[in-house]
């Protein structure tokens, strides 16, 4: 499908798009640059892609260009690539922000060069190459964002790439990619860190018996409190106009259920609660989760 | 193991206690009461309890009655049963809440009976006799309290009981169990309601957008979001007290991360997150969760 792919950054999201692409033959090429050496010795002994010393190099005559780094590594990478990058290449990246990041490009002014920008919404709580799997993309959304000046069948030939990983592509405009992924994860994730804070910082007494009992609904919040510090400290400063808007939004909705807790409010509160009852049938409905009972599970 | 059980109550709970105790023959009798007619009409059609009329009927001449109605009806169900209840029966529930009940019980001075309180951590987001399953209890925990003055082979007797449906047990006096509830159970509810509701409530255009992607991390707050809402009502206005005091040292926290994200402050968004991810190797060591990533799930 294509002649040689390069993907530059293989943490958990990089060697798992080396892996899927590799097993779904996509590439008769398929080349890797990470800057750490650990990561570049664990590639080469485990695989047989070719593991680059020079990220210049990396990208010379790849068709296809995948930056999977942290966002705050982006910068580095593309001025780094950016005079080796192959006429007519596509250039896209994994990245959970998007406006910044097309500002970034752009400012580059790289001429023949095909931006277009993918997200796979995959990932767990681990990072590193060694946790990268080629099913991580399965059944899984990939936003794709672009200016409007890319020929359509750059972006048709892209699309393809990550549908044949197994995902489900979508496109949206780089800003409505961030508004909504600040609702959908960026919030989740700032919340998650605040209650997993709150419930440890605790007299000792206590410490030990919160970590027990965790399993009545904080073992759920600390699945995603564990993702990665680097990337969602990015993540953060990226999207933080959209991020601190819905953080107050979200303060606004929490102050009004402590009023109703207060005044022990009951009609207040059941109207609260089945408000939310009803996103979760629409949740299990758009396929985006199981019926199947979680709390339970050991 | 008792001669007579009688079960108060048949939503999730209540109908897997009776499930469980069948399948493990743990009484000669066991018999229902619960005020709704389709549910006592269920029961008696799909299983061979003896599903009783009248509430202060049921608890005649058993060894041991469980409260498993929400904890708003204690106070009627106390009221009706008081006076039927068998001399030196054990009495218990398995309301998420003690202190308030403790008090209620207390305060009707019942003679010759052993009120200890049962709170076993088990349920899924699904309500009603229907979902009932009688392995609901199993490797979960189960917290006991009492007073002073109850005899230790009648705690013995109850604990019994839960390790044989597969709990593991634990003491606590009245006040830490809903001090430590409160942390890893009430307020993760809490902040699930507010976070479900800030996210849906947004322009019809990004409604539909923030249910097909919420894969990223909502997800997992919609499921604990779509508990119980009648349930939910009482625990919050029954733990007011210490849940206040958890929601107001949490907003403190995601005051702390939002001001961090607002000076871009990396290095206090590092130690954030790093902090956090800690409590999860701390509760998966302790059996909690698995290992398992479990963002990749469909």
């Amino acid at each position: 499908m294509f002649n040689a792919i390069t993907v530059i950054g293989c943490g958990l999201i990089g060697s798992s798009l080396l892996r899927a692409i590799d097993k779904n033959n996509l590439a008769n090429q398929i080349k890797t640059f990470d800057k750490s050496k650990s990561v570049s010795t664990y590639l080469s002994k485990n695989f047989s892609f070719k593991v680059c010393d020079s990220i210049s190099e990396s990208v010379k005559d790849s068709d296809l260009v995948i930056i999977s780094t942290p966002l705050s590594s982006y910068k580095e990478v593309l001025k780094e690539i950016k005079s080796n990058l192959k006429k007519d290449a596509i250039l896209t990246d994994t990245g959970s922000v998007k406006k910044p990041i097309n500002k970034e490009v752009l400012d580059l002014k790289l001429k023949d060069i095909n931006w277009i920008s993918s997200h796979p919404i995959a990932g767990t709580e681990y990072s590193g190459p060694e946790h990268g799997f080629s099913e991580l993309f399965k059944d899984r959304w990939c936003i794709v964002s672009f200016e409007e000046n890319i020929p359509h069948d750059k972006i048709q030939k892209l699309k393809n790439f990550w549908l044949k990983l197994g995902c489900k592509v979508k496109e949206m405009t780089f800003e409505d990619h961030d508004y909504v992924l600040s609702l959908t994860s960026h919030l989740p994730h700032a919340i998650a860190y605040s209650i997993v804070r709150t419930s440890v910082s605790n007299e000792k007494k206590f410490k030990k018996d919160v970590i027990q009992y965790s399993a009545g609904g904080l073992r759920d919040f600390t699945r995603i409190a564990a993702s990665d510090p680097l990337m969602w400290k990015d993540i953060f400063i990226d999207n933080s106009e959209n991020l601190l808007k819905a953080i107050d939004n979200y303060t606004e909705n929490l102050n009004d259920l402590k009023k109703a807790i207060k005044n022990k409010d009951t009609k207040k509160l059941l109207k609260i609660f089945s408000s939310t009852k009803d996103v979760r049938k629409e949740i299990i409905e758009a396929g985006q989760d199981t019926e199947k009972p979680d709390f339970g599970r050991k």
